[in-house]
């Protein structure tokens, strides 16, 4: 039996998930076209839920990070034009680095870990310099310290002062939080197979407007990342241009089809919400206090916890031995603080969380670890 | 049971090879780090026989032309250097393509696709021009025609006449084919793991000189292609930058595993060329010609067939049918002629080859395809 993973991936997936691997298929077969057929179609619905047919989705082979790239090469890449990112956490400051390496014109407002995107600084900059941006970013829920930004009113604002395309990294969040690109004005998405549609990892996905995407043809400095070419091939033959991850893809297929089983997006949100709640008040009644403030906060991917204040703490001790029981925690990534973290996606349900925070009770024991053991809410 | 695939890959692979994917590993476990570790130093026992100790091997995830592309953008990036490609297929072609989207500075002899890259010529070329280029690449077997280029002899020319690195595309030929590094003064080779070393498609990997990789540091626009970045990582912890597909690489453990079992080089060398032997001898016997002189040329990885002169023959339903029958070959790649391949790689066996030989004279009949019947060697 394999250790759970409380982590943002990769996931703990299902068996069946799993088993669907157990093939070999060949890349410009029609069962595996049908395939791709199928799942670029039901990314495209949960993304699009008015079914508007305003977009299309591309599978690229690799890492999220990959998808993040691919996006801001094919807006911006060779034409002389400006990203705005705003961040709070490491990840949106990953899309800063993208555009730093590849000498992108572009501006970072950088923002506290610990709270939402600020819509009235936000505000104020767009108001001054809005209309010198060709595409706005953001992280929609920040995996480094667990905050689901504001979508729907950072979206109205970067429309209202804008004419930019809107960019959201959802590599945590697409499938489990709601999202719905055609209200919201978003023009490019990326998330990746193993978040919250539980598959493996292998491939991250972008799903975009297509006269977006089109009118960016011609851009993209990187014949690997070039979405144009990578859509064109998608659609013309169903075939990828170059050799997919086959049994990613066949275990992706699986995932959706669980996916719907569990009643789609809500069915998945509820189950995470659960098992979110478990852990957050599992973990406070041993005493640890979250990073975020609990009280305005409530995603519920990935909660961060600060170390507690007490010298017998030291988390690569804690790590391991709960390791050793069987789950897996993942260790902070917000920089302001010292926090570790513990994912809730996946295929986990309230008994995996409930053996965990047992497992935490007994490992804080054994390390001599005392907290202040609170019963309120 | 799934049809065997006669591809230059995906491939057929083991069936324990697919069951190291049963499970789901954390991308910063200590098992998983291990796995990485292993797999790294094994690529580069194969790929430096003699243990020079000079060189060191880069887990990319995606497909094989990304590592393609990365070792462009790694050695010219934004240096002023230029790029000399020697091509004579579409993979040859290929890293021009991407060179080109790049603007990059570089340079493209293109040869003939029914021969080797002509030894007489290229010196010609490089007596002149030779010191202009920092990086001098190819492809070593042509996937697109099944040739297989002479290595040691374009390394030696390479050395002599030029002070580049020497980049090799050995995506169709590592582990199956002979390569010594050292010997042959390649700086960057690049494979992947569903060709000759039998994993499954995922990640592709870059093996190159440790000097080499250093002196091109700073150099990659891509933070996803900096393989600098993502060898220091592997380095420092065994860890990955982005999130790596963890099952592949479970897969390829055990296919490298099964690799040593096989008796390593010789022992899949052995097997791909008997294999090869029974795919030409058949078909040959059935009246096909080869697209390559058969006399001088005796790449063993994937053979190109001319279609033959019937007009009964057509390749579609050709395919179509004998993937009816479990056996899934693969269209041309070859611009210059009408052809179709048959791949030798992967988990098949002298067996394989001959059922699906059979069902090729099955079909032949069905279609009321007749040719000239050869029994001569």
């Amino acid at each position: 039996m394999d250790k759970k993973l409380f982590t943002p991936g990769p996931l703990t997936t299902s068996l069946p998930v799993k088993q669907a691997m157990l093939r070999d298929v060949g890349s410009r077969d029609k069962e595996f076209m049908e395939t791709v057929r199928f799942i670029r179609r039901k990314l495209v619905d949960i993304a699009d839920p008015g079914q508007s047919g305003k977009f299309t989705s591309i599978i690229l082979p690799g890492s999220g990070t990959y998808a993040i790239e691919s996006v801001f090469a094919n807006v911006i890449g060779n034409a002389k034009c400006k990203a705005l990112i705003l961040s709070n956490g490491a990840y949106g400051d990953r899309m800063a680095a993208i555009c730093k390496q590849a000498n992108y014109s572009y501006d970072h407002l950088k923002f506290p870990e610990n709270d939402y995107l600020p819509l009235d600084k936000i505000k104020v900059h767009l108001q001054t310099h809005g209309q010198s941006y060709s595409l706005v970013s953001f992280v929609h829920s920040e995996t480094s310290s667990g905050v689901i930004n504001p979508l729907e009113e950072l979206s109205s604002l970067i429309k209202q002062y804008t004419g930019a395309y809107l960019f959201i990294d959802a590599m945590s969040s697409f499938g489990a939080v709601p999202i719905n690109m055609s209200t919201t004005n978003i023009d490019f998405l990326v998330s990746s197979a193993n978040k919250c549609l539980e598959g493996v990892p292998g491939f991250s996905y972008i799903i975009c407007q297509i006269e977006a995407l089109q009118a960016c043809k011609g851009r993209c400095l990187s014949l690997s990342f070039d979405l144009n070419e990578q859509w064109h091939g998608l659609e013309v033959n169903g075939q990828f241009r170059f050799t997919p991850p086959t049994h990613a893809l066949l275990a992706f297929k699986r995932a959706l089809i669980e996916y719907d089983e569990e009643g789609g997006l809500e069915g998945r949100k509820s189950r995470y919400m659960n098992n979110c709640d478990i852990i957050k008040s599992g973990m406070k009644q041993f005493g640890f206090q979250q990073f975020l403030d609990e009280k305005t906060h409530h995603g519920y991917i990935i909660t961060s916890f600060n170390y507690p204040n007490d010298s017998n703490f030291e988390f690569n001790k804690f790590y391991a031995l709960l390791s050793d029981r069987g789950h897996v925690l993942y260790p902070g990534k917000v920089l302001s603080a010292n926090c570790f973290r513990i994912g809730n996606v996946g295929r986990l349900y309230a008994d995996d969380c409930q053996n965990m925070l047992k497992d935490v009770e007994k490992v804080l024991v054994e390390m001599g670890v005392t907290m202040e053991r609170r019963q309120d809410g």
